[in-house]
């Protein structure tokens, strides 16, 4: 997906609102527990009441890999899914990896290839040839951790040589890849909504993917406040917040509500630009 | 496994080394190809004919994700072959994961109870609640991302704050985590062998992962010279200069011959300390 499609999906849904499937199985509700696909069957239902009111879908990796094979083929067909529901969707590995060259590019290929997502998340301690192998895939996205939501951050993220913090250095050092704002976007955790005021300084053109809004505790108006730009150029995650506000057979029409409710929000920021 | 159970298959076998099973599908044989699931089967050839030879498989998992839910399946036959073959065997998940908390926890589900992986690569970009879920697996070790073999290592891994460089920060930090020498190692590529003294003066009783030996142009005997102690405190791995090293039909025999000759230099060395 371009920049430029994203953006319309943006304006035509009057939203920014990517919503993460981050699909426990110890968390689904039990009605659905039967079925012989329980995590695929939960994703449809979530995909089915909420996706006039996302431009996104983020599954988080790790709650299909720690299903093995099985977790696999949820996330392949969850892919599909989304993929046949609404082809205005960009879709989010978020994985996290990183790895040296040849073997990035086999994630690359897993990612871009064997599945159609839009973008993956990659962690950049291991520098250049960890990144770049997933820039050559046409169309497809690297989405850098920069600055994350958790307490962890302040472990490494915010270390200071010379003026310059650490994921500061990340952002500006990874211009010089071949990253340009039609493939490269940067996570920046909404629990540091302040920070994203010195981010786009750096990179006031890139898309930023912001989670932590809603259960760990980020507010979309001060996210808004310093992140957003002319083109909106936000993609603003909730997961928990929405895909298990309810455990009852009703968890689809909660969840419809939750993300209705956002998007009203970014609807009237939106408006507001 | 314990520390010292490792210590132990390594003076048993006389060997510190750690295969690398970067069984890329692209770089198979041939005359395997046929065979229902060629990755296992060629896995299972390699094990066969090493593991007298070694103390440790190391798959990367790039190499099964790239093949979907199949290669996942390759990855839990190839860990549960081993555990078959030989139960002194130290199983390494080359996954380099990390997550926020309750994230990385279903990671280390992933890698320690629904395959039984001794230990799993984690990236430290995240800080310590990405990292601490590995650690509350009795028996299972965290191999903390340190110095990486790569050339993007220089781009973040080598910044200054202060008297320290990063990776220096990072392990110095992580002995904080509730880590210690008998579930935290760190990798530090062999291509970087002179930074060994330094690491040994933070951690001169952890073992340390050592790729790069071989193929990325690493050597033993510079490794050994900075970075062994006492009880030896090495893993070094080659991955494709042993599983690799014949695309014929005698691949096996001839990763076998490759082995041994590393073996026996491996012999000698911990014959001298």
């Amino acid at each position: 997906m371009t920049k430029q499609q994203l953006i319309d999906s943006i304006y035509n849904k009057n939203s920014f609102l990517c919503i993460g499937l981050d699909s426990d199985y110890n968390k689904l509700p039990s009605c659905i527990l039967d079925n012989d696909d329980p995590i695929f069957e939960f994703n449809r239902r979530i995909i089915d009441a909420t996706h006039k009111y996302a431009v996104a879908y983020k599954p988080n990796i790790a709650f299909y890999e720690s299903r093995g094979s099985q977790g696999w083929q949820s996330l392949e067909k969850t892919v599909d899914y989304i993929r046949k529901v609404d082809d205005s969707i960009f879709i989010i590995a978020d994985a996290k990896r990183g790895d040296i060259g040849n073997t990035s590019k086999q994630y690359a290929i897993a990612f871009f290839q064997n599945i159609d997502f839009d973008a993956v998340t990659v962690a950049p301690y291991m520098g250049k040839d960890s990144v770049t192998p997933f820039l050559s895939f046409d169309g497809k996205w690297v989405i850098l951790l920069a600055l994350t939501s958790n307490e962890g951050a302040y472990d490494f993220q915010f270390i200071k040589a010379g003026e310059k913090h650490l994921f500061e250095t990340v952002i500006e050092t990874s211009k010089q890849w071949g990253a340009n704002e039609d493939n490269m976007m940067y996570v920046v955790g909404a629990t540091k909504a302040e920070m994203l005021k010195d981010i786009r300084k750096i990179v006031p053109d890139n898309f930023l993917l912001v989670p932590g809004v809603g259960a760990q505790g980020g507010s979309l108006s001060e996210v808004c406040k310093y992140g957003i730009n002319k083109e909106v150029g936000l993609l603003v995650n909730s997961s928990r917040g929405i895909i298990f506000a309810s455990k009852g057979a009703d968890f689809d029409l909660v969840a419809e509500q939750k993300a209705k409710e956002i998007q009203l929000e970014m609807k009237e920021i939106i408006a507001s630009l």
